[in-house]
């Protein structure tokens, strides 16, 4: 056997610049238990080289770092620390090969239209590093996310504000009774492998193939749709709900996750509230190409081309529909932009927390803080914000200084649940039948529809299901901690999946362990009666409620869900630990070439550590790793309670300055503890030294702070030069050397 | 065996007379299945002069009738319907004697403030008389009360209004979260037989006895104490919190019920609301006897005996606090009544399904529907409405025409659970503790109390809870309907309730059956979404729920509590049904004296004698008085839905029509049946004879309306003369005396 070994991810932006100075620190303190931490580049520069081995010299070529992820991920040592990284849009693509070309890296220019042959393949090539396409490769298993002890501990010490809830609120979630996608949703589990085909039958009888899946004995498929009718007329009802009642308005979709179908749905609210407008324009508006589902914003856009009056007389028209409806929430009041600006302004897994926190209440155009109807078409899920609304009605805000925590268990593996993405979304062009049929002609599922509904398809596979369970009974034994599966009896993929559950619970020891399966209306007020009682309850979902729950969870009880530990627990056996749910924050960079202050916190990464410390130590019988990784969380405790993350402020302390702290405390509580005695004897001169050289070092760190910083680049680091920016303190430097 | 008996009782007042009427069309029809009815007198008459044989000739005697049928209670046969009686006060029972001893009864007159041994005697004789002297000596058992089939079909064809619910609105219910009953609540369960002491001791450390009770094995006995300073603080919070939200203030008690406890609740809310009035005036409303307990109504009355000038000033302080207070719900605001006037004008159970009814809202004092807070200050039970009103924010009001029903099973028997009576309630005159204390000297329960607070105590035998345990399974198997024990695991006395109910589930067959435990949220909200479903739920519920669920769910399923069928089974094996939960209906006897139309709604009476007479068939193995009573069910179910029920108008059908209509229904029900063929041949020539004779029978009952009637008496009525009044149609008594 070799040696265990920790991959920890080199990424872009303000985590990977962290990573000069943190790693450091971890590697001289792994050292001490035989544990190797080795780096894997995954940033974008190094995506972008590896696509092109042919364009460069001996030297400067790269190995495909991410497929060689990707294949470690299928095999049960791995363990991955996984650092936020760049989802390249072409505008930051084309400015990373700039800066590669000015490196010296001979690779192509990208072409926005290729024609040669060549042309065409460097764009395929491309293709490959944009966007989202890190994830895929590497979350190879369910989603297993959870405030760790030191961040709960921290909120309960230093509690986030919590806005009070008034018992009078009149704030409510709001949601179709009928026609949406939980009306009309089917289920089926492929009882042998085999494909189906996705097919639109049009009223004259045609059919048209829009799709064909091969799928696996014991897949889920599920189908369903939205009435477009129904969806108009439940925007109507609220908006004259709202109007009778002088309560605002406001939607909450997922336009972003549920790509194609919620941009539409999206739409249909910008046609209803602004329904005289595109009664009046709406032929003028198709011809210059205005799209409601890309919001007012596309409306006032594209009619910039036309002359000044015309542009007057529709924006009046809007400003009258604004006299006649009610007030809608703003996303900024100051801006003016509502509510219906662009798709991606409100999203609901954000919005609804927010809400909720801000006692129930939006922001109007008077930027005062109000009452809200909030509107979520989908009856499936919205149900669980009107049930936390009510409980908060009834038994006030939450109190993060007592209350409980609800953990996830998520089903997420080999792209379970995707709904509405957009290869099985398809909105209707006519009136006609949906079915999904098999290979031998056999209906499995149809559904009658009209021209404009949304019809989709989503599809869970046996083996993601099956490791679900099993994630979610070993989280329930190593916590030691109630796990509800919110599996809904009256919802059609519910009930295929609450068969599985029974079944596969049989398979795993559930001794002394208390497992529910619970609809979601009780599964949520279950876990809020526990949570206001200080008792934690692991949520077992589906993937729209993981996504949906630990961001509604963690906003409750530590005011973010950034500081949440989220690990993919492979289904292979290894473990991904994934960092910074903030993104990779291209402007704390910013402000290190500038000032050279680093406002990055690195929490995320501290807690992923010690996780993956403690994991690899289990797997390999390593006692020592387990410290390492106990000893971590209690220093992390500290500096949390401490307040050692670093400040936003150039001068004070920054993520550098956190970093000694880190070190200093992990070294006392190696230290301290007793079970390893060798290991404590050999930190205890370094928790000394930093402990005696405390104020030399912070004097070393700080004094580099408040001029420009330079890094030899912005996508592509100069290592030598980033390494001296990243690491000032000789002090600090030669005492972690020590430990080598 | 003697042939099967029906106890049909005679009482008071509507009832009483309109048993003049029914009566005969049941002897008829009964006498064809060869079951007896034979009354019994409980009239307030017939008890007045069964307490004084020796005064009384030996013609004019009568024998004690309420003590045999407390005897016959007792016995496994008993099978008695019980109409509503006279509870009488004082100034009832006075004209009630006057009128029997102008009747030539020589009874001896009430003696307010007797001296001699003889008028002690003869007080103490009355005393027996007064009040609820009834309900205690026949209610030998639990509670089973559910909708009569026909009756919910009615409700289903002809729905009584519910007022719409807004998502927005403000209602909402409110009680302590902490001081109340519901923290405080110890109890335990006897092991074995024996005395306990209910002890007060004070701070210098005298004991004073304040009640022996004898306990019996495995009685459950609690204890528990309301706060007055957290009351006061949580009334004066509900105040701020309605002045900052612009809703308006409410109170919710039962005075009624829990008579010692929650009149003191009501005066510290009187208290708390005009507190400003009571720190001013205190001491002149201690000299004047103002009572803060009997309501606002105290202080009017009270005052009067100031000089005009004194007055006015108080009522210009009270004015003041209605100024700077939140505006109060009104009893009655044309005559300007409020909430706070008398303690028993608003009842709970009562009080708040009329709220829920009518879109969550109460009526202010410009006479328009404002929502409220409905403050309940007992945690305890308020919850329940708290949920109820979230849930029909969340999903509207109930449907008459498609929700499902809520019967109840409740604890009762050996006067369980009474809380807040008088005798084992007690305010506290001073700090100190209060225990209770078995002979041995060992403390059982304790808590520390201060002046004011209001400490109570409560029994619940373990025959009665048994019994209700059975009876329980026996209606969920024969209704063939869930059942939900509401018993909450977070109360000190239902954790003592469900050990027992787990254990004695296990001595019945419940096989196949839905029988489940629950704390109160999860029962009422687990209640509703079977209810929106068209499902019913049996809600079996201790003696507090009981009373208020029977009014809460009827309310909303049909309009009205009246129309329920409400049973006890009797401990001993027999069964008594009870009717009319409005009361005697004094009003309705003074539009006969004057226009010889009595409007009393029988319906209850037909709904008892038909589940009198299926038990009864049951019970001996008569086929035919079961089919009597199915046919009696048809009947009212016909005569429901063809609106056959008495009008409140002069001229148009009364009590003596209606009762027609239910005789030729039921001949009609009985001649149609073909489970017994010779019973069906002997009704079929009265069915038609009532048929042909429809018109003239109607004639000659209306004819007799319009004009003044003379009975001979209220309290004691003649009976030759009341049977005139009542059987007028000639036709009719003979076609009812063909079937003798």
């Amino acid at each position: 056997m070799t040696t265990p070994k920790i991959v920890y991810t080199l990424t872009d932006e303000a985590p990977a610049l962290a990573t000069y100075s943190l790693l450091p620190v971890v590697s001289s303190f792994t050292k001490a238990a035989e544990v190797e931490v080795v780096t894997s580049d995954i940033s974008l520069a190094a995506r972008v080289l590896a696509s092109f081995p042919e364009h460069l010299s001996e030297e400067q070529r790269v190995a495909d770092t991410l497929a060689e992820l990707g294949e470690l991920t299928k095999r049960p040592e791995a363990n991955i620390i996984k650092l936020p990284n760049i989802s390249a849009s072409i505008p930051q693509l084309k400015a990373c090969i700039q800066e590669l070309q000015s490196q010296g890296y001979a690779i192509p220019n990208y072409v926005d239209e290729p024609k040669t042959d060549e042309e065409k393949d460097i764009q395929a090539r491309y293709a490959k590093v944009l966007g989202s396409a890190v994830n895929p490769v590497l979350r190879q298993g369910n989603s297993d996310r959870r405030a760790p002890p030191a961040v709960k501990a921290y909120a309960r010490k230093f509690p986030h504000s919590m806005g009070k809830w008034s018992k009078a609120s009149r704030s409510h979630a709001d949601y179709m009774r009928e026609g949406d996608f939980f009306s009309s949703e089917q289920s089926i589990t492929m009882d042998a492998a085999g494909d189906v085909r996705i097919e639109f039958v049009n009223q004259a009888g045609a059919v048209e193939v829009k799709k064909t899946l091969a799928l696996q004995e014991g897949e889920v498929f599920d189908s369903m749709f939205m009435s477009a009718k129904a969806l108009d007329a439940f925007f109507e009802r609220t908006l004259q709900e709202c109007k009778e009642d002088g309560v605002m308005w406001s939607l909450h979709v997922k336009a972003t996750m549920m790509k194609v179908s919620h941009p539409i749905v999206f739409g249909h609210a910008v046609r209803t509230f602004f329904k005289e407008v595109f009664d009046q324009y709406g032929d003028l508006f198709n011809e210059l190409g205005v799209n409601p589902n890309n919001g007012m914003a596309s409306v006032y856009d594209k009619i910039k081309t036309l002359p000044q009056s015309k542009q007057d007389e529709i924006e009046e028209a809007i400003h009258a529909c604004y006299e006649h409806r009610p007030e809608m929430a703003m996303v900024d009041s100051v801006k003016g932009i509502t509510n219906l600006h662009i798709p991606s302004d409100v999203i609901v897994d954000a919005s609804m927390p927010a809400m909720i926190r801000t006692s129930g209440q939006m922001w109007g155009r008077d930027g005062k803080q109000k009452d809200v109807k909030a509107v979520m078409p989908e009856s499936t899920y919205a149900r669980i914000y009107q049930e936390m609304i009510n409980f908060c009605k009834t038994n006030g805000a939450f109190d993060p200084t007592t209350c409980g925590s609800v953990p996830n268990v998520g089903l997420m593996a080999m792209k379970a649940e995707e709904y509405g993405s957009h290869d099985k979304t398809f909105e209707m062009k006519e009136d006609g039948i949906m079915r999904v049929v098999k290979a031998d002609g056999t209906v499995l599922m149809q559904h009658n529809v009209e021209k404009g509904d949304i019809w989709r398809a989503c599809q869970t596979k046996d083996a993601a299901i099956k490791d679900w369970v099993k994630l979610a009974v070993n989280r329930a034994r190593q916590s030691n901690t109630t796990a509800i599966f919110w599996l809904d009896a009256e919802r059609a993929h519910d009930r295929e999946l609450r068969k599985k559950v029974e079944v596969y619970l049989q398979e795993h020891d559930t001794n002394g362990l208390d497992i529910r399966v619970m609809g979601y209306n009780r599964a949520i007020r279950t876990s809020m009666e526990r949570m206001i009682r200080g008792k934690d309850t692991i949520s077992v979902t589906g993937n729209v409620l993981r996504d949906y729950l630990t961001d509604l969870f963690p906003i409750m009880e530590l005011g973010t869900s950034a500081k949440m530990l989220s690990i993919v627990p492979m289904l292979a056996g290894g473990g991904m630990y994934e960092t910074g749910a903030g993104g990779s924050a291209p402007k704390h960079v910013q402000q290190v070439l500038q000032e050279n202050h680093l406002r990055w916190d690195s929490l995320g990464e501290f807690l992923a550590i010690a996780v993956s410390l403690d994991e690899l130590g289990q797997k390999n019988n390593n006692a020592r790793a387990r410290i390492l990784g106990q000893a971590l969380d209690q220093a992390t405790g500290k500096l949390l309670e401490n307040n050692k993350s670093p400040s936003r402020k150039v001068g004070e302390l920054d993520n550098r300055g956190s970093h000694f702290y880190l070190a200093l405390y992990w070294a006392e509580a190696l230290a301290a503890q007793t079970e390893d005695a060798a290991l404590a004897s050999k930190l205890k001169p370094v928790a000394q030294a930093l402990q005696e050289n405390e104020a030399k070092i912070l004097e070393e760190l700080s004094q580099v702070q408040g001029q420009p910083a330079d890094l030899g680049g912005y996508y592509h680091l100069d290592q030598a030069k980033a390494n001296q920016v990243m690491r000032p303190s000789v002090t600090l430097n030669s005492i972690l050397d020590s430990l080598k």
